[in-house]
Protein backbone atom coordinates (compact mmCIF):
# COMPACT_ATOMS: atom_id res chain seq x y z
CA UNK A 1 0.00 0.00 0.00
CA UNK A 2 2.88 2.42 0.55
CA UNK A 3 4.08 1.45 -2.81
CA UNK A 4 0.57 2.66 -4.49
CA UNK A 5 0.85 5.59 -2.37
CA UNK A 6 4.29 6.14 -3.99
CA UNK A 7 3.58 6.10 -7.45
CA UNK A 8 0.36 7.92 -7.59
CA UNK A 9 1.81 10.75 -5.97
CA UNK A 10 5.31 10.63 -7.97
CA UNK A 11 2.67 10.49 -10.90
CA UNK A 12 0.84 13.40 -9.95
CA UNK A 13 3.80 15.41 -9.25
CA UNK A 14 5.81 14.51 -12.85
CA UNK A 15 2.28 15.27 -14.62
CA UNK A 16 1.19 12.11 -15.56
CA UNK A 17 -2.28 11.26 -15.27
CA UNK A 18 -2.97 8.25 -13.49
CA UNK A 19 -5.36 6.29 -10.97
CA UNK A 20 -3.95 4.43 -8.16
CA UNK A 21 -6.51 2.01 -6.46
CA UNK A 22 -5.02 -0.57 -3.66
CA UNK A 23 -6.18 -3.84 -3.26
CA UNK A 24 -5.13 -5.85 -0.24
CA UNK A 25 -3.73 -8.71 0.13
CA UNK A 26 -2.05 -10.16 2.79
CA UNK A 27 -2.28 -14.06 4.58
CA UNK A 28 -0.59 -11.93 7.74
CA UNK A 29 -3.71 -9.60 7.92
CA UNK A 30 -1.63 -6.93 9.27
CA UNK A 31 -3.35 -4.32 7.26
CA UNK A 32 -4.58 -1.50 8.96
CA UNK A 33 -7.93 0.33 7.86
CA UNK A 34 -9.58 -3.02 7.02
CA UNK A 35 -11.78 -5.79 8.90
CA UNK A 36 -9.42 -8.17 7.57
CA UNK A 37 -7.28 -9.30 4.23
CA UNK A 38 -8.05 -11.55 1.44
CA UNK A 39 -6.12 -14.51 1.81
CA UNK A 40 -5.84 -14.93 5.38
CA UNK A 41 -9.22 -16.45 5.49
CA UNK A 42 -7.60 -19.29 3.19
CA UNK A 43 -4.34 -19.63 5.22
CA UNK A 44 -6.29 -19.68 8.65
CA UNK A 45 -8.42 -22.45 7.71
CA UNK A 46 -5.37 -24.14 6.14
CA UNK A 47 -3.51 -23.99 9.57
CA UNK A 48 -6.60 -24.87 11.48
CA UNK A 49 -7.21 -27.89 9.62
CA UNK A 50 -3.97 -29.57 9.38
CA UNK A 51 -3.60 -28.20 13.24
CA UNK A 52 -6.64 -30.74 14.00
CA UNK A 53 -5.64 -33.56 11.97
CA UNK A 54 -2.40 -33.22 13.07
CA UNK A 55 -3.97 -33.39 16.74
CA UNK A 56 -5.65 -36.44 16.17
CA UNK A 57 -2.50 -37.79 14.49
CA UNK A 58 -1.47 -37.51 18.36
CA UNK A 59 -3.66 -39.59 19.63
CA UNK A 60 -3.57 -42.57 17.16
CA UNK A 61 -0.75 -44.26 19.71
CA UNK A 62 -0.45 -44.67 23.19
CA UNK A 63 2.74 -42.83 23.84
CA UNK A 64 4.42 -39.92 25.06
CA UNK A 65 3.65 -37.31 22.42
CA UNK A 66 5.15 -33.16 22.17
CA UNK A 67 4.41 -31.57 19.09
CA UNK A 68 5.53 -27.71 18.49
CA UNK A 69 4.05 -26.32 15.37
CA UNK A 70 5.39 -22.85 13.69
CA UNK A 71 3.17 -20.17 11.61
CA UNK A 72 4.23 -17.64 9.76
CA UNK A 73 4.30 -14.18 11.19
CA UNK A 74 7.01 -11.74 12.30
CA UNK A 75 4.73 -9.04 14.15
CA UNK A 76 1.53 -10.19 13.91
CA UNK A 77 0.17 -13.09 15.40
CA UNK A 78 -2.86 -13.13 13.48
CA UNK A 79 -2.24 -16.63 11.34
CA UNK A 80 -0.91 -18.15 14.56
CA UNK A 81 -4.04 -17.53 16.54
CA UNK A 82 -6.52 -19.45 13.63
CA UNK A 83 -4.90 -22.18 15.66
CA UNK A 84 -7.36 -21.67 18.02
CA UNK A 85 -10.12 -22.42 15.95
CA UNK A 86 -8.70 -26.01 16.22
CA UNK A 87 -8.58 -25.78 20.03
CA UNK A 88 -12.40 -24.03 19.91
CA UNK A 89 -13.41 -27.29 17.90
CA UNK A 90 -11.42 -29.99 20.45
CA UNK A 91 -8.52 -30.64 18.49
CA UNK A 92 -6.29 -27.98 18.61
CA UNK A 93 -3.15 -26.71 20.93
CA UNK A 94 -2.66 -26.40 24.77
CA UNK A 95 -0.51 -23.13 24.02
CA UNK A 96 -0.50 -20.65 21.83
CA UNK A 97 2.19 -18.22 21.82
CA UNK A 98 2.03 -14.82 19.26
CA UNK A 99 4.15 -12.13 18.89
CA UNK A 100 2.14 -9.37 20.37
CA UNK A 101 3.28 -10.98 23.81
CA UNK A 102 6.92 -11.37 25.28
CA UNK A 103 8.06 -14.51 25.40
CA UNK A 104 9.44 -15.73 28.73
CA UNK A 105 11.26 -19.36 28.41
CA UNK A 106 10.56 -20.17 32.26
CA UNK A 107 7.01 -19.50 32.05
CA UNK A 108 6.72 -21.91 29.08
CA UNK A 109 8.45 -24.66 30.29
CA UNK A 110 6.60 -24.58 33.49
CA UNK A 111 3.26 -24.42 31.37
CA UNK A 112 4.32 -27.03 29.01
CA UNK A 113 5.69 -29.57 32.22
CA UNK A 114 2.52 -28.66 33.96
CA UNK A 115 -0.01 -29.95 30.26
CA UNK A 116 2.60 -32.62 29.39
CA UNK A 117 2.44 -33.98 32.92
CA UNK A 118 -1.10 -34.69 33.29
CA UNK A 119 -1.55 -35.88 29.61
CA UNK A 120 1.68 -37.18 28.44
CA UNK A 121 0.40 -34.91 25.23
CA UNK A 122 1.20 -31.78 24.25
CA UNK A 123 0.98 -29.65 21.88
CA UNK A 124 2.17 -25.98 21.04
CA UNK A 125 1.69 -23.02 18.59
CA UNK A 126 4.00 -20.49 18.13
CA UNK A 127 4.56 -16.99 15.77
CA UNK A 128 7.95 -17.63 14.26
CA UNK A 129 8.27 -13.99 15.23
CA UNK A 130 8.38 -14.43 19.01
CA UNK A 131 11.19 -12.47 20.92
CA UNK A 132 12.02 -11.98 24.58
CA UNK A 133 11.67 -9.30 26.74
CA UNK A 134 15.27 -8.04 25.53
CA UNK A 135 13.55 -8.18 22.04
CA UNK A 136 15.96 -11.44 20.91
CA UNK A 137 14.06 -13.75 18.55
CA UNK A 138 13.73 -17.46 20.05
CA UNK A 139 15.17 -18.21 16.77
CA UNK A 140 18.22 -17.25 18.02
CA UNK A 141 18.48 -19.19 20.66
CA UNK A 142 19.54 -22.17 18.87
CA UNK A 143 23.07 -20.54 18.97
CA UNK A 144 22.86 -20.65 22.74
CA UNK A 145 22.27 -24.76 22.36
CA UNK A 146 25.28 -25.11 20.07
CA UNK A 147 26.52 -27.30 22.72
CA UNK A 148 23.56 -29.70 22.92
CA UNK A 149 24.07 -33.02 20.77
CA UNK A 150 21.83 -35.32 19.54
CA UNK A 151 22.94 -39.19 19.31
CA UNK A 152 24.85 -38.31 15.85
CA UNK A 153 26.76 -35.79 17.67
CA UNK A 154 25.04 -33.31 16.03
CA UNK A 155 23.69 -30.24 17.01
CA UNK A 156 20.46 -29.35 17.05
CA UNK A 157 19.29 -25.86 15.80
CA UNK A 158 16.95 -24.55 13.27
CA UNK A 159 13.64 -22.70 13.32
CA UNK A 160 11.67 -20.95 16.09
CA UNK A 161 9.59 -24.17 16.76
CA UNK A 162 12.71 -26.37 16.04
CA UNK A 163 14.98 -24.14 19.14
CA UNK A 164 11.94 -24.84 21.52
CA UNK A 165 11.32 -28.55 20.79
CA UNK A 166 14.73 -29.15 21.61
CA UNK A 167 14.40 -27.41 24.60
CA UNK A 168 11.39 -29.48 25.99
CA UNK A 169 13.21 -32.67 25.04
CA UNK A 170 15.57 -32.12 27.68
CA UNK A 171 12.89 -31.09 30.10
CA UNK A 172 10.47 -33.69 29.17
CA UNK A 173 12.66 -36.07 28.56
CA UNK A 174 10.90 -37.25 25.87
CA UNK A 175 11.06 -37.57 22.12
CA UNK A 176 9.86 -34.04 20.29
CA UNK A 177 8.73 -32.95 16.84
CA UNK A 178 9.04 -29.70 15.23
CA UNK A 179 6.39 -28.92 12.66
CA UNK A 180 6.93 -25.77 10.40
CA UNK A 181 3.92 -24.89 7.64
CA UNK A 182 6.60 -23.28 5.57
CA UNK A 183 5.14 -22.25 2.33
CA UNK A 184 2.66 -24.26 1.99
CA UNK A 185 0.23 -22.62 4.58
CA UNK A 186 0.66 -19.46 2.30
CA UNK A 187 0.27 -21.68 -1.37
CA UNK A 188 -2.31 -24.04 -0.29
CA UNK A 189 -4.97 -23.31 -2.36
CA UNK A 190 -6.88 -26.15 -2.40
CA UNK A 191 -8.12 -25.89 1.16
CA UNK A 192 -9.11 -22.33 0.55
CA UNK A 193 -12.32 -20.38 2.38
CA UNK A 194 -15.14 -20.07 -0.27
CA UNK A 195 -15.72 -16.76 1.36
CA UNK A 196 -12.55 -15.36 1.18
CA UNK A 197 -12.23 -16.15 -2.85
CA UNK A 198 -15.34 -14.55 -3.21
CA UNK A 199 -14.16 -11.49 -1.10
CA UNK A 200 -11.18 -11.21 -2.99
CA UNK A 201 -13.04 -11.05 -6.69
CA UNK A 202 -14.85 -8.61 -5.13
CA UNK A 203 -12.46 -6.15 -3.65
CA UNK A 204 -10.44 -6.49 -6.77
CA UNK A 205 -14.06 -5.34 -9.00
CA UNK A 206 -14.17 -2.89 -6.91
CA UNK A 207 -10.80 -1.52 -7.31
CA UNK A 208 -11.41 -1.43 -11.50
CA UNK A 209 -14.94 0.05 -11.18
CA UNK A 210 -13.85 2.69 -8.68
CA UNK A 211 -10.73 3.58 -10.74
CA UNK A 212 -12.61 3.79 -14.02
CA UNK A 213 -14.79 5.89 -12.33
CA UNK A 214 -12.05 8.47 -11.27
CA UNK A 215 -11.25 7.57 -7.92
CA UNK A 216 -7.51 7.30 -7.07
CA UNK A 217 -5.38 7.51 -3.89
CA UNK A 218 -7.77 5.01 -1.89
CA UNK A 219 -7.53 1.26 -1.02
CA UNK A 220 -10.54 -1.07 -1.06
CA UNK A 221 -11.46 -2.08 2.55
CA UNK A 222 -13.50 -4.66 3.94
CA UNK A 223 -16.22 -3.67 6.57
CA UNK A 224 -17.82 -6.29 9.13
CA UNK A 225 -21.50 -5.49 9.36
CA UNK A 226 -24.44 -8.40 10.26
CA UNK A 227 -27.73 -8.86 8.45
CA UNK A 228 -30.21 -11.05 10.27
CA UNK A 229 -27.32 -12.06 12.71
CA UNK A 230 -25.24 -13.12 10.00
CA UNK A 231 -21.78 -11.83 8.92
CA UNK A 232 -21.82 -9.65 5.82
CA UNK A 233 -18.70 -8.18 4.42
CA UNK A 234 -18.75 -4.40 3.16
CA UNK A 235 -16.41 -2.53 0.78
CA UNK A 236 -15.22 1.08 1.71
CA UNK A 237 -13.03 3.29 0.57
CA UNK A 238 -9.81 4.11 2.88
CA UNK A 239 -7.26 6.89 2.00
CA UNK A 240 -3.76 5.23 1.14
CA UNK A 241 -1.98 7.78 3.40
CA UNK A 242 -3.94 6.53 6.14
CA UNK A 243 -2.91 2.95 5.39
CA UNK A 244 0.57 3.11 4.06
CA UNK A 245 3.31 1.92 6.71
CA UNK A 246 0.89 1.01 9.56
CA UNK A 247 0.83 -2.18 11.24
CA UNK A 248 -2.47 -3.90 12.79
CA UNK A 249 -1.45 -6.69 15.56
CA UNK A 250 -3.79 -8.83 17.33
CA UNK A 251 -5.88 -6.72 20.07
CA UNK A 252 -4.59 -7.38 23.46
CA UNK A 253 -7.92 -7.85 24.72
CA UNK A 254 -8.27 -11.14 22.21
CA UNK A 255 -5.74 -13.01 23.88
CA UNK A 256 -5.96 -14.59 27.25
CA UNK A 257 -4.56 -13.33 30.32
CA UNK A 258 -1.98 -15.61 30.85
CA UNK A 259 -0.79 -14.66 26.61
CA UNK A 260 -1.19 -18.36 26.35
CA UNK A 261 -4.63 -18.75 23.92
CA UNK A 262 -7.10 -16.72 22.25
CA UNK A 263 -10.22 -15.08 23.82
CA UNK A 264 -14.07 -16.29 22.38
CA UNK A 265 -13.93 -12.30 20.41
CA UNK A 266 -11.02 -14.13 18.17
CA UNK A 267 -12.92 -17.13 17.33
CA UNK A 268 -16.39 -14.82 16.98
CA UNK A 269 -14.11 -13.20 14.39
CA UNK A 270 -12.56 -15.78 12.24
CA UNK A 271 -15.36 -18.52 12.25
CA UNK A 272 -17.25 -16.49 9.59
CA UNK A 273 -13.87 -15.94 7.54
CA UNK A 274 -13.51 -19.61 6.65
CA UNK A 275 -16.89 -20.58 5.93
CA UNK A 276 -17.40 -22.66 2.71
CA UNK A 277 -15.05 -24.74 0.36
CA UNK A 278 -14.16 -23.32 -2.53
CA UNK A 279 -13.25 -26.68 -4.51
CA UNK A 280 -10.72 -25.72 -7.18
CA UNK A 281 -11.02 -27.43 -10.40
CA UNK A 282 -9.53 -30.78 -10.62
CA UNK A 283 -8.37 -32.98 -13.94
CA UNK A 284 -7.17 -36.74 -12.55
CA UNK A 285 -7.23 -36.05 -9.31
CA UNK A 286 -5.08 -33.06 -8.54
CA UNK A 287 -5.95 -29.50 -8.71
CA UNK A 288 -6.29 -27.86 -12.33
CA UNK A 289 -4.23 -24.40 -12.20
CA UNK A 290 -5.51 -21.55 -14.63
CA UNK A 291 -2.73 -20.91 -17.09
CA UNK A 292 -2.09 -17.08 -18.18
CA UNK A 293 -0.53 -17.32 -21.62
CA UNK A 294 1.43 -14.80 -23.25
CA UNK A 295 0.36 -13.49 -26.72
CA UNK A 296 2.38 -11.28 -28.48
CA UNK A 297 1.16 -8.11 -30.28
CA UNK A 298 0.73 -8.85 -33.70
CA UNK A 299 3.02 -5.99 -35.78
CA UNK B 1 1.01 -58.26 8.96
CA UNK B 2 3.80 -60.58 11.07
CA UNK B 3 2.06 -59.34 14.70
CA UNK B 4 -0.79 -60.95 12.86
CA UNK B 5 1.43 -64.17 12.10
CA UNK B 6 2.40 -64.50 15.44
CA UNK B 7 -0.52 -63.60 17.31
CA UNK B 8 -2.59 -66.68 15.62
CA UNK B 9 0.34 -68.96 15.61
CA UNK B 10 0.29 -68.26 18.73
CA UNK B 11 -3.63 -68.71 19.47
CA UNK B 12 -3.17 -72.29 17.72
CA UNK B 13 -0.36 -73.28 19.38
CA UNK B 14 -2.04 -72.50 23.07
CA UNK B 15 -5.18 -74.09 21.91
CA UNK B 16 -7.45 -71.02 21.69
CA UNK B 17 -9.91 -71.17 18.30
CA UNK B 18 -9.01 -67.38 17.11
CA UNK B 19 -9.53 -66.46 13.48
CA UNK B 20 -7.06 -63.86 12.43
CA UNK B 21 -7.69 -61.64 9.01
CA UNK B 22 -4.88 -59.03 8.09
CA UNK B 23 -6.21 -55.88 6.79
CA UNK B 24 -3.14 -53.68 4.98
CA UNK B 25 -2.74 -50.13 5.75
CA UNK B 26 0.40 -48.38 5.17
CA UNK B 27 1.00 -44.89 3.59
CA UNK B 28 4.63 -46.26 3.03
CA UNK B 29 2.53 -48.57 -0.35
CA UNK B 30 5.65 -50.84 0.68
CA UNK B 31 3.83 -54.32 1.34
CA UNK B 32 4.20 -57.43 -0.32
CA UNK B 33 1.40 -59.37 -1.88
CA UNK B 34 -0.92 -56.52 -3.01
CA UNK B 35 -0.90 -53.78 -5.59
CA UNK B 36 -1.04 -51.03 -3.16
CA UNK B 37 -2.32 -50.39 0.76
CA UNK B 38 -4.97 -48.46 2.21
CA UNK B 39 -3.56 -44.95 3.10
CA UNK B 40 -0.85 -44.47 0.15
CA UNK B 41 -2.97 -43.28 -2.96
CA UNK B 42 -4.37 -40.82 -0.02
CA UNK B 43 -0.98 -39.61 1.02
CA UNK B 44 0.49 -39.75 -2.36
CA UNK B 45 -2.42 -37.19 -3.25
CA UNK B 46 -1.26 -35.00 -0.57
CA UNK B 47 1.90 -34.68 -1.27
CA UNK B 48 1.32 -34.33 -5.13
CA UNK B 49 -1.47 -31.70 -4.51
CA UNK B 50 1.42 -29.69 -2.14
CA UNK B 51 4.31 -30.25 -4.14
CA UNK B 52 2.14 -28.89 -7.38
CA UNK B 53 1.03 -25.53 -4.77
CA UNK B 54 4.90 -25.42 -4.05
CA UNK B 55 5.78 -25.14 -7.37
CA UNK B 56 3.26 -22.19 -8.65
CA UNK B 57 4.51 -20.52 -5.05
CA UNK B 58 8.14 -20.09 -6.47
CA UNK B 59 6.95 -19.01 -9.44
CA UNK B 60 4.88 -16.16 -8.37
CA UNK B 61 8.15 -13.99 -7.62
CA UNK B 62 10.77 -13.29 -10.26
CA UNK B 63 13.57 -14.12 -8.00
CA UNK B 64 15.72 -17.57 -7.80
CA UNK B 65 14.10 -20.35 -5.89
CA UNK B 66 15.63 -23.42 -4.62
CA UNK B 67 13.33 -25.78 -2.67
CA UNK B 68 14.30 -29.35 -1.17
CA UNK B 69 10.99 -31.34 -0.08
CA UNK B 70 11.49 -34.38 1.87
CA UNK B 71 9.06 -37.18 1.96
CA UNK B 72 8.76 -40.06 4.20
CA UNK B 73 10.06 -43.26 3.97
CA UNK B 74 12.94 -44.73 4.68
CA UNK B 75 13.29 -47.52 2.56
CA UNK B 76 10.98 -47.47 -0.34
CA UNK B 77 10.26 -44.22 -2.05
CA UNK B 78 6.80 -44.82 -3.22
CA UNK B 79 5.50 -41.65 -1.44
CA UNK B 80 8.16 -39.83 -2.78
CA UNK B 81 7.53 -41.36 -6.16
CA UNK B 82 4.02 -39.37 -6.10
CA UNK B 83 5.73 -35.87 -6.73
CA UNK B 84 6.46 -37.24 -10.22
CA UNK B 85 2.42 -36.74 -10.65
CA UNK B 86 3.29 -33.42 -10.04
CA UNK B 87 5.71 -33.25 -12.56
CA UNK B 88 3.53 -35.34 -14.69
CA UNK B 89 0.81 -31.88 -14.59
CA UNK B 90 3.88 -29.86 -15.17
CA UNK B 91 4.10 -28.50 -11.74
CA UNK B 92 6.56 -30.96 -10.14
CA UNK B 93 10.16 -31.13 -8.91
CA UNK B 94 12.91 -31.00 -11.61
CA UNK B 95 15.00 -33.96 -9.63
CA UNK B 96 13.22 -36.98 -7.80
CA UNK B 97 15.53 -39.49 -4.86
CA UNK B 98 14.44 -42.26 -4.07
CA UNK B 99 16.16 -44.58 -1.48
CA UNK B 100 16.17 -47.75 -4.14
CA UNK B 101 18.94 -45.41 -5.72
CA UNK B 102 21.92 -45.04 -4.46
CA UNK B 103 22.88 -40.79 -3.46
CA UNK B 104 25.95 -39.64 -5.23
CA UNK B 105 26.58 -36.12 -3.94
CA UNK B 106 28.70 -35.15 -6.84
CA UNK B 107 25.98 -36.05 -9.46
CA UNK B 108 23.34 -34.11 -7.73
CA UNK B 109 25.55 -31.21 -7.40
CA UNK B 110 26.00 -31.32 -11.30
CA UNK B 111 22.44 -31.98 -11.83
CA UNK B 112 21.49 -29.07 -9.82
CA UNK B 113 23.98 -26.41 -10.67
CA UNK B 114 22.38 -27.51 -14.38
CA UNK B 115 19.04 -26.49 -13.99
CA UNK B 116 19.23 -23.71 -11.78
CA UNK B 117 21.45 -21.67 -14.18
CA UNK B 118 19.11 -22.64 -16.87
CA UNK B 119 16.13 -21.02 -15.08
CA UNK B 120 17.03 -19.91 -12.35
CA UNK B 121 14.31 -22.17 -9.98
CA UNK B 122 15.11 -25.18 -8.89
CA UNK B 123 12.93 -28.23 -6.55
CA UNK B 124 13.94 -31.25 -5.51
CA UNK B 125 12.40 -33.97 -4.07
CA UNK B 126 13.97 -36.43 -1.91
CA UNK B 127 13.17 -39.67 0.44
CA UNK B 128 14.07 -39.24 4.09
CA UNK B 129 16.16 -42.46 4.11
CA UNK B 130 18.12 -41.90 0.81
CA UNK B 131 22.06 -43.41 1.52
CA UNK B 132 25.19 -42.85 -0.36
CA UNK B 133 26.98 -45.84 -1.66
CA UNK B 134 28.63 -46.83 1.92
CA UNK B 135 25.15 -46.79 3.19
CA UNK B 136 25.84 -43.41 5.55
CA UNK B 137 21.82 -41.17 5.38
CA UNK B 138 22.26 -38.11 3.65
CA UNK B 139 21.07 -36.62 6.76
CA UNK B 140 23.97 -37.65 8.94
CA UNK B 141 26.17 -35.54 6.48
CA UNK B 142 24.82 -32.85 8.90
CA UNK B 143 27.85 -33.82 11.22
CA UNK B 144 30.15 -32.82 8.46
CA UNK B 145 28.61 -29.50 7.98
CA UNK B 146 28.96 -28.63 11.76
CA UNK B 147 31.54 -26.29 10.88
CA UNK B 148 29.29 -24.00 8.27
CA UNK B 149 27.66 -20.79 9.90
CA UNK B 150 24.77 -19.39 9.04
CA UNK B 151 24.45 -15.11 9.68
CA UNK B 152 23.35 -15.84 12.98
CA UNK B 153 26.80 -17.87 13.81
CA UNK B 154 24.71 -21.07 13.82
CA UNK B 155 25.36 -24.19 12.45
CA UNK B 156 22.89 -25.15 9.79
CA UNK B 157 21.64 -28.66 10.35
CA UNK B 158 18.92 -30.95 10.31
CA UNK B 159 17.16 -33.58 8.66
CA UNK B 160 17.88 -35.02 4.86
CA UNK B 161 16.33 -32.07 3.43
CA UNK B 162 17.70 -29.65 5.30
CA UNK B 163 21.33 -30.94 4.68
CA UNK B 164 20.98 -30.57 0.96
CA UNK B 165 19.28 -27.36 0.79
CA UNK B 166 22.27 -25.87 2.92
CA UNK B 167 24.99 -27.73 0.07
CA UNK B 168 22.89 -26.09 -2.33
CA UNK B 169 23.06 -22.39 -0.50
CA UNK B 170 26.97 -23.23 -0.69
CA UNK B 171 27.21 -24.82 -4.30
CA UNK B 172 24.50 -22.39 -6.04
CA UNK B 173 25.07 -19.00 -3.98
CA UNK B 174 21.56 -18.20 -3.29
CA UNK B 175 18.92 -18.90 -0.58
CA UNK B 176 17.65 -22.34 -0.37
CA UNK B 177 14.91 -23.84 1.32
CA UNK B 178 14.01 -27.10 3.00
CA UNK B 179 10.40 -28.43 3.41
CA UNK B 180 9.37 -31.32 5.24
CA UNK B 181 6.12 -32.64 4.49
CA UNK B 182 6.50 -33.99 8.03
CA UNK B 183 3.28 -35.60 9.99
CA UNK B 184 1.10 -33.61 7.71
CA UNK B 185 1.88 -36.08 4.64
CA UNK B 186 0.38 -39.09 6.89
CA UNK B 187 -2.79 -37.15 8.37
CA UNK B 188 -4.13 -35.11 5.94
CA UNK B 189 -7.67 -36.53 5.89
CA UNK B 190 -9.22 -33.75 4.28
CA UNK B 191 -7.17 -34.08 0.73
CA UNK B 192 -8.18 -37.74 1.06
CA UNK B 193 -8.75 -39.80 -2.05
CA UNK B 194 -12.15 -40.85 -2.19
CA UNK B 195 -10.78 -44.30 -4.45
CA UNK B 196 -8.40 -45.34 -1.52
CA UNK B 197 -11.17 -44.67 1.26
CA UNK B 198 -13.52 -46.80 -0.78
CA UNK B 199 -11.03 -49.68 -1.07
CA UNK B 200 -10.26 -49.35 2.29
CA UNK B 201 -13.85 -49.69 3.66
CA UNK B 202 -14.01 -53.02 1.88
CA UNK B 203 -10.59 -54.30 2.72
CA UNK B 204 -11.81 -54.05 5.93
CA UNK B 205 -15.23 -55.41 4.98
CA UNK B 206 -13.70 -58.57 3.54
CA UNK B 207 -11.49 -59.07 5.92
CA UNK B 208 -14.79 -59.36 8.48
CA UNK B 209 -16.22 -61.52 6.24
CA UNK B 210 -13.99 -64.10 5.55
CA UNK B 211 -13.07 -64.49 9.43
CA UNK B 212 -16.83 -64.79 10.21
CA UNK B 213 -17.20 -67.58 7.25
CA UNK B 214 -13.98 -69.43 9.17
CA UNK B 215 -11.02 -68.20 7.29
CA UNK B 216 -7.83 -67.35 9.01
CA UNK B 217 -4.35 -66.32 8.51
CA UNK B 218 -4.64 -64.41 5.14
CA UNK B 219 -4.26 -60.80 4.18
CA UNK B 220 -7.08 -59.17 2.36
CA UNK B 221 -4.99 -57.84 -0.61
CA UNK B 222 -5.62 -55.56 -3.82
CA UNK B 223 -5.01 -57.24 -7.03
CA UNK B 224 -5.25 -54.48 -10.28
CA UNK B 225 -7.18 -55.42 -13.36
CA UNK B 226 -9.36 -53.70 -16.30
CA UNK B 227 -12.47 -53.75 -16.98
CA UNK B 228 -13.80 -51.58 -20.53
CA UNK B 229 -9.87 -50.15 -19.94
CA UNK B 230 -10.86 -48.61 -16.83
CA UNK B 231 -8.62 -49.28 -13.28
CA UNK B 232 -10.98 -52.11 -10.98
CA UNK B 233 -9.71 -53.07 -7.86
CA UNK B 234 -10.01 -57.00 -6.61
CA UNK B 235 -10.21 -58.43 -3.37
CA UNK B 236 -7.85 -61.41 -2.55
CA UNK B 237 -6.29 -63.45 -0.09
CA UNK B 238 -2.52 -63.72 0.74
CA UNK B 239 -0.88 -66.45 2.98
CA UNK B 240 0.22 -64.21 6.35
CA UNK B 241 3.28 -66.32 6.06
CA UNK B 242 3.94 -64.93 2.58
CA UNK B 243 3.43 -61.49 3.60
CA UNK B 244 5.31 -61.04 7.15
CA UNK B 245 8.84 -59.35 6.89
CA UNK B 246 8.78 -58.99 3.27
CA UNK B 247 9.19 -55.30 2.14
CA UNK B 248 8.48 -54.22 -1.64
CA UNK B 249 10.35 -51.28 -3.51
CA UNK B 250 9.75 -49.09 -6.49
CA UNK B 251 10.45 -51.30 -9.43
CA UNK B 252 13.95 -50.23 -11.08
CA UNK B 253 12.39 -50.10 -14.38
CA UNK B 254 9.63 -47.23 -12.90
CA UNK B 255 13.03 -45.10 -12.17
CA UNK B 256 14.64 -43.31 -14.81
CA UNK B 257 17.81 -44.41 -16.08
CA UNK B 258 19.60 -41.75 -14.36
CA UNK B 259 17.70 -42.45 -10.98
CA UNK B 260 16.13 -38.86 -10.84
CA UNK B 261 12.81 -39.43 -11.89
CA UNK B 262 10.07 -41.71 -12.38
CA UNK B 263 8.99 -43.13 -15.89
CA UNK B 264 4.74 -43.22 -17.13
CA UNK B 265 4.98 -46.68 -15.77
CA UNK B 266 4.46 -45.06 -11.88
CA UNK B 267 2.42 -42.06 -13.42
CA UNK B 268 -0.22 -45.60 -15.37
CA UNK B 269 0.23 -47.12 -11.81
CA UNK B 270 -0.46 -44.21 -9.23
CA UNK B 271 -2.92 -41.90 -11.11
CA UNK B 272 -6.11 -44.30 -10.66
CA UNK B 273 -5.81 -44.66 -7.11
CA UNK B 274 -5.91 -40.42 -6.19
CA UNK B 275 -8.75 -40.52 -8.46
CA UNK B 276 -11.90 -38.46 -6.46
CA UNK B 277 -12.13 -36.10 -3.44
CA UNK B 278 -13.62 -37.32 -0.43
CA UNK B 279 -15.72 -34.62 1.12
CA UNK B 280 -15.14 -34.98 4.76
CA UNK B 281 -18.27 -34.06 6.78
CA UNK B 282 -17.52 -30.17 7.45
CA UNK B 283 -18.60 -27.84 10.09
CA UNK B 284 -18.26 -23.78 10.88
CA UNK B 285 -15.76 -24.47 7.68
CA UNK B 286 -13.59 -27.14 9.38
CA UNK B 287 -13.31 -30.92 9.04
CA UNK B 288 -15.73 -32.89 11.73
CA UNK B 289 -13.84 -36.09 12.89
CA UNK B 290 -16.11 -39.18 13.95
CA UNK B 291 -15.54 -39.73 17.85
CA UNK B 292 -15.75 -43.16 19.65
CA UNK B 293 -17.47 -43.33 22.49
CA UNK B 294 -16.73 -44.97 25.77
CA UNK B 295 -19.57 -46.99 26.53
CA UNK B 296 -19.52 -49.09 30.51
CA UNK B 297 -21.25 -52.12 29.85
CA UNK B 298 -23.95 -52.50 32.67
CA UNK B 299 -23.60 -54.91 35.52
Amino acid sequence: MDTCNKISKFMQKSGHECRVMGVPKTIDNDLYGTDHCPGYASAAKYVATSTMEIYHDARVYDTPMVCVLEVMGRNAGWLTASTALAAYKGAGPDLIYLPEIEFDMDKFIVNCKKIFEKSGKLIVAVSEGIRDKNGKYISEYGSDLASEKDSFGHAQLGGTAQVLADILKKELKCKTRAIEFSLLQRCAAHLASATDVEEAFTAGQKAVQCAVDGTTDHMVAYERSEKDGKYVCNYVLVNLDKVANTEKAVPREWINKEGTGLTQDYINYALPLIEGESKPPMENGLPRFAKLKKVLAKK
